[in-house]
């Protein structure tokens, strides 16, 4: 029986912020298909083995235990496993990744991604999301080598998006230059690796669906 | 001088879920108007005392500690003042309530409500919020008499929500009445109902902005 079982689409995003965390822990976890995922996340409250809106969902086998909310779930793996470090810069971290996938999705997909739109939001507002967590590295408090939740977010959400969408590495390379080696180190430990080569699947891709071909066009004429 | 400052729009919002647990605690803060805010906001990052994108931004006077994200701001603060409770489950309300105030305002007023849209929203999706919300309430894990930080939150979301729009109240009633009673209870506490008179001024409104002028007219014509 794996440690945890996670509920998430089959693409990287918020899910790789988890798979970070629980591969670096050395847990082993199962991640069902978007079908059970569908199944739980349809039910009616009631009916749901915990009640939640939307995935990630986290199953502690062990302890019997069920969390939601991508942040709840890595305070908690950071809390079980030894992980956390400084609790206040960890979590603001985490929310400070989420709001960045939010945004670099136009709040999943709500609006697609048009040019002016993009201009903006990729000349400004993704720039200054860079330089702050370049400004909160400058002052060393970051460690590639025993990452904790806040190396591991950092990796999981720049690496990731500069990995799956390459046309963004010149902008963190810009903006962030320690942030990108940071996140870039982090990705290359050995627990890390193994497992993005372990999950990796072909098409899996970013985000997923129409919003991420909507992203890559903006991408692949960037007039 | 103050034990915080806390960095925030002159409305209830986002603010309130600290404002309830600042109260809870029995601190002082002092909350610098909104010119004060915007000249942090928008130094360079490595300007600002702490590196940040938006307020809440909350500065710790005593321990000269600067902390952003509501949802770190919370955790911190339920931490220091003996007010957490079970943190997973504190911080997936607050996760909750960061998303419902997002979705409640359509992403902080990136698109104005339409009729379609709200008949969706306040049909479908802001009632689910409430079941699953009731849901958790059931198991009897909520105290309205000795509020940590589930029931500060619970209370500064839905309570503030049908506070300053009545219109919904019937919605949360429906949906969610245990719920709605304890938001009421914990709202009604000395010292949460002291601070809500002490903060409260003319025209603070609910999330401000255009937004709320949209808002509002849905309400205002149901049909």
């Amino acid at each position: 029986m794996p440690d945890y079982t996670l509920y998430y689409w089959p693409i990287p995003f918020r899910g790789h912020i988890i798979r970070y965390v629980l591969a670096q822990a050395g847990a082993n976890w199962d991640e069902p298909g978007a079908d059970a995922l569908m199944a739980l996340k349809s039910a009616p409250p009631a009916d749901q083995p915990y009640p939640f809106m939307a995935p990630p969902l986290l199953h502690d086998r062990g302890a019997d235990r069920w969390l939601g909310q991508m942040p709840a779930i890595v305070m908690y793996l950071g809390r079980k496993h030894g992980l956390t470090g400084d609790p206040d810069t960890a979590l603001r971290l985490v929310c400070d990744a989420s709001d960045i996938l939010l945004e670099i999705t136009r709040h999943h997909g709500e609006q697609m991604w048009v040019r002016a739109a993009w201009d903006e939001f990729s000349g400004a507002r993704l720039p200054r999301w860079m330089q702050l967590h370049e400004a909160l590295a400058a002052g060393g408090r970051f460690d590639a080598d025993t990452p904790g939740l806040a190396e591991l977010t950092l990796a999981a959400l720049w690496h990731t998006m500069v990995d799956r969408l390459p046309g963004l590495r010149a902008l963190l390379s810009t903006h962030a230059p320690t942030v990108e080696a940071l996140a870039d180190r982090v990705a290359a430990l050995p627990r890390i690796a193994e497992m993005l080569v372990r999950w990796d699947q072909p098409d899996a891709g970013y985000c997923g669906g129409q919003i991420e071909a909507s992203l890559r066009a903006m991408l692949a004429d960037p007039d």
